[in-house]
């Protein structure tokens, strides 16, 4: 194939692939997805349309066959890249999923690893609006992780049963809380209303605690009305907006994240996302779907299952999440890491060892199970953050720590 | 757990869950998900609440084990069912997807088999406008299955290229002719200009042939851009739309055939699909996938992997996708089945015996690869058709038909 490896980073988009084949030729696959998913055919050209055709033809960026010795069958394959011209797609992401993974992703045992978007491609985007550095100068809060709080049941109770759960979460001095991602628009809990509620329960705790809180609130509803009902919940007070992108396609939240009325930051919820990632064979890898697309579409907060709870996600696919939400590469604000599900405050100097300063830590049961309940259980994880950022002991600090203490009764620590 | 298999089938949604796990108590985790995914907690509330809470509960329907004598580690698995009251989402399919295998995704090996929706829940949708018998209707062909041809290359080539690809295909009596679904907004084939250009052709084949024909022009761009292009594809001449529905969501797909202007025919691609059906442990199934929740969001053609070609679907799963697509008791239009992928004339007979009369053959090599050409290769179908619907062997049928004959010293024929 002529032009191998010659491609101009700034105007093609890279695909890493992993497919499993006991005997295939992997570097003539390749050359079929280069010249398949683009110009069609190639080789039977005559020369003429070859010199036309060659500024959309994809290039075999690499071919990497892991073929250890002794085998057994179904553990024999390759990464292979592949450069796509940006000529050949449009700058939305349906364009460059379709392009590179649409057909393909049904042909045998594949996986997407990876898309490098080229500079060309990438300045369509505006990524995050707000980023890390945004959402902290919102809060004020440059110091420490933040705290992330989620309601406990939201399903069947009214207006002042959830306007009281928030408001005995914001007690505890978390910084962040959000809507459950499976409550939608409901005669109980509607949207304005709700977000009435709960933005007024956060005046009342920021008066008590001094601390300001950002509410994210789940935006739902046919596509065509997601920014009227976005416009609808920050008329109505919203200062943070929870979407669950996949369910939506990532051009929604590349839409709403590029909108200058949707002035608020975005937590992307992972909901459906297992229906892509677990598979070694099949689908598409966590840090790209959960990490490098979701910030590329905008989000300001990606939430992933963490590797500590119930739910869980091996660390490095967390470690790998963390790297593309905060690559210095991507000329993009960064994304928050929020890694979630089963945490309590026993497992933040895990966490903060994993994750560093910049990470969001998230519990619910871990704050509504707390024996004094939601706002000493909010406390506990701040007494939790503030320890490790002292750098003392988390059992030593809980002497004289006493929400701290009892939370460390109930779960436990975990140092490792 | 109360009310045990008592739900009400008009107002409870139900999802079925294969889960593997070489211990789990299947029962009680059936409860956990029952209860977790709709009011978060039941045992511990007090008798006043539960009876308040009790029409947002989730109820187990099944449990079904599967624990063969001697099965290796990894092999034991449920078939769960679980209902959801309707109560708890909205009337979307990103409420249902969300509820249903949102955070579930992500538990362990659990795979997504099927979605029951509630009468109340179909009752929000409208499904394909046209179906089988619209489509039909539209074409004046009742009496066989149709013929769909691919485009052969589409990147990279000018207007009147394309226009003559089209008109030669055209000629050879194929019914529907679709963009290849990787073609996005580009300088050489803009939109409006496509559509003329083809539809043109098609005006001029059917003054040869005398043969109606649908051209399913690619609908692209930005998601809220989605209905105005479709509109300019429509008012251009285009007569149907090809959408590459997992990329922007089943709800996209749904406002787009519920859209009164949007009176053309859409067929759904299964591009990215394969990210989603092909694992065994995780995902959703292939028959809900593109077949339920295809027709249920108003596609009137589904495209899938074929069990005959190169990208295969077995054979079990392209039947059950059929079985949804056409599924009587589904309150919906059908919608017609159209396997697709390495498709040539000697598997016309298969194709037939596997699917019956109301099926799309789909093609695009076995169309364009034929010796004398595309329109040799559309009228080669045909005649397999022909042959086939009246009771003939193809090769005893090929002795007089020339286009046949060629087609099946090229491809062969099989029977099996």
């Amino acid at each position: 194939m002529s032009n191998q490896n010659l491609f101009n980073p700034n105007t093609y988009s890279t695909a890493t692939y992993r497919l499993f084949d006991d005997k295939a030729d992997f570097a003539k696959k390749a050359e079929g997805i280069a010249v398949g998913l683009t110009v069609g055919s190639w080789t039977e050209l005559p020369e003429v349309a070859k010199q036309k055709m060659e500024k959309h033809l994809g290039q075999v960026v690499s071919v990497d066959v892991h073929e250890p010795e002794g085998a057994s069958p179904g553990e024999r394959y390759a990464d292979i890249t592949v450069a796509y011209p940006d000529a050949n797609f449009s700058r939305d992401l349906p364009a460059l999923l379709v392009t590179t993974f649409g057909k393909l992703s049904m042909d045998g045992r594949i996986k997407l690893l990876d898309l490098s978007p080229s500079a060309e491609f990438l300045s369509a985007f505006s990524g995050p609006r707000f980023g890390i550095k945004g959402i902290r100068d919102r809060l004020g809060v440059h110091d420490r992780p933040l705290l992330m709080s989620i309601f406990k049941s939201v399903i069947g109770y009214d207006l002042p049963n959830l306007r009281e759960q928030f408001l005995q979460q914001a007690l505890g001095g978390v910084d962040l809380i959000k809507d459950d991602e499976i409550l939608f628009e409901n005669p109980l809990t509607p949207l304005e209303k709700r977000v009435e509620a709960c933005i007024d329960a956060a005046r009342q705790a920021e008066r008590e605690t001094g601390q300001k809180l950002i509410y994210y609130t789940n935006l739902t509803g046919p596509t065509s009305k997601l920014r009227e009902n976005a416009r609808r919940a920050i008329d109505a007070g919203a200062n943070g907006l929870l979407f669950n992108v996949l369910s939506y396609g990532f051009d929604a939240l590349a839409e709403l994240a590029n909108d200058s009325a949707i002035n608020v930051p975005i937590a992307a919820h992972p909901a459906l996302a297992g229906a892509y990632y677990p598979s070694p064979y099949h689908g598409i890898a966590a840090s790209l779907l959960l990490g490098k697309l979701v910030r590329v579409a905008g989000a300001d907060l990606s939430l992933f299952p963490s590797p500590y709870g119930s739910v869980v996600m091996p660390k490095e696919e967390n470690l790998a999440i963390q790297a593309a939400l905060m690559d210095k590469s991507l000329p993009l604000r960064e994304t928050f890491p929020v890694p979630s599900a089963g945490i309590h405050p026993g497992l933040v100097p895990l966490i903060l060892r994993d994750f560093g300063e910049q990470v969001v830590v998230n519990a619910g049961g871990g704050v509504h199970g707390h024996p004094q309940g939601a706002a000493a259980g909010g406390r506990a994880f701040r007494q939790a953050i503030d320890a490790v950022m002292a750098g003392r002991e988390l059992a030593d600090y809980a002497a004289d720590h006493e929400e701290l203490r009892l939370a460390i009764e109930r779960w436990g620590v975990r140092n490792a």
